[in-house]
């Protein structure tokens, strides 16, 4: 199953916030069992809005955004997605008597802004923010899962934790390993990847990231992933294809720096 | 001008590398005087890069692209391009020569895998990689710029340094301020943002994030970002705003909690 993760806010694509959002989804929608396909990340805008959401579903099976949940007038990813998808807005009780007694306990106002965080799409069921105002919001429409985060990272990652339950693969269990390599560098390691990689008969993915170690020598982190029906045959393949590389680069140790 | 940042990379989908470079190059283009409107992150995969470089094209007049640059079987980044626009890969003799001395130097052998960093599309500019082996291309064509740079930080960030004056644009100043205001929610300050950047026309962009202060109290961050044809014009609005907003912060102090 495909996923794609949507990042909303203008503030990611002017460099003012690095976006470790997305660097958190995907890492658990891959241990749940999804291929992360691809990332959007787009302006507070409702026709961005749309257009990213239609993107991600004609090419994803799961789509999860995150930002655009607040109280604020940028904060428009739910009317956007309401009207991308035809659904009316709707208020939820529990929420909006939340947010009341939310706001009264901070002896503030319950604003016409403040409880726009009430509205959700009709159809879709709420998800509550363990650690602040905007609850999320999970969908499942014309055979897709939507999954709607808030921008504020604690809150997302929070909020995502609590639905990895329920939207685990069925039957996917995923390993990975990295290895540091001191004294070996990327390019060494290049045409031994590759071949490893077809002789495993692409059950395995070998991922070369160049480091520098302290020194100042080259270094290579190696990092080898499996994804099997079985943890441990995943592990099994990892450690496959680590012990062939180790193989394939003694037989040429004078590329090896130490 | 519009600008699309293109991040290439199976690791920062699945999560093992939080993206900055996007942040980085979004940061640099905004005060270079690019709006960046969108951001697309994709697989090492040929059709996946085609179909970021064309949707990036429609979007925007300056494309800038970051990883698959190496040489390593997934680093397919100038292959795809070269095959997207329907530009004929050329061998780059500096860059060639420059390859080979530094694998000389290293007492490595000049593979295949390593001269693959010596190909470019023809009718490109090499960009001199002053920290790492691969280097950038820039590419003017159909009316736009494509910048392709390697997915290693301080590789991207170096490269697009010297690039910088080449890209700017003319006349076009950027300024923006940050203040933390203290005691204050998000929510409180959301009509009043809305209001001031109503009566000032959107001629500048103000930006609440949440934060909490040392003593759990809640924060904000006010960001202002103005752009002008002078630079003084622009810090002109954004102390307007802010000055503006603080006013109508006064007229609501019972919200404000100190």
């Amino acid at each position: 199953m495909m996923a794609c993760v949507i990042s909303i806010g203008n503030e990611l694509l002017r460099g003012k916030t690095v976006n470790t959002n997305a660097a958190n989804i995907g890492m658990k929608l891959t241990l749940s069992g999804y291929e992360v396909t691809k990332g959007l990340t787009i302006r507070d805008d409702p026709a961005e809005i749309a257009w990213a959401l239609k993107t991600g579903m004609e090419s994803a099976d799961m789509i999860v955004t995150t930002g655009g949940l607040g109280p604020t007038f940028d904060d428009m990813t739910i009317a956007a997605v309401s009207k991308a998808l035809n659904l009316p807005l709707i208020d939820d009780p529990e929420t909006a008597q939340r947010l009341r007694e939310r706001y009264a306990r901070l002896g503030l106002q319950a604003t016409t802004e403040r409880m726009k965080m009430a509205s959700i799409p009709e159809g879709s069921t709420v998800l509550p923010n363990p650690v602040g105002a905007a609850p999320g919001i999970f969908l499942q429409i014309q055979g897709k899962t939507i999954v709607i985060l808030p921008g504020v990272p604690d809150e997302a990652s929070a909020i995502m934790d609590s639905i990895l339950d329920r939207i685990r693969i069925e039957g996917t269990e995923y390993f990975s390993e990295s290895r540091f390599m001191k004294g070996t560098m990327e390019s060494t390691l290049a045409p031994i990847v590759n071949k490893v990689m077809k002789e495993m008969d692409s059950k395995v993915y070998i991922k070369s990231h160049p480091r520098h170690s302290e020194t100042g020598n080259p270094a290579v982190e190696l990092e080898i992933l499996a994804r099997s029906e079985g943890k441990e045959h995943a592990k099994d393949l990892v450690e496959t294809a680590f012990n062939r590389i180790f193989e394939e680069l003694s037989h040429r140790s004078k590329d090896i720096r130490t």
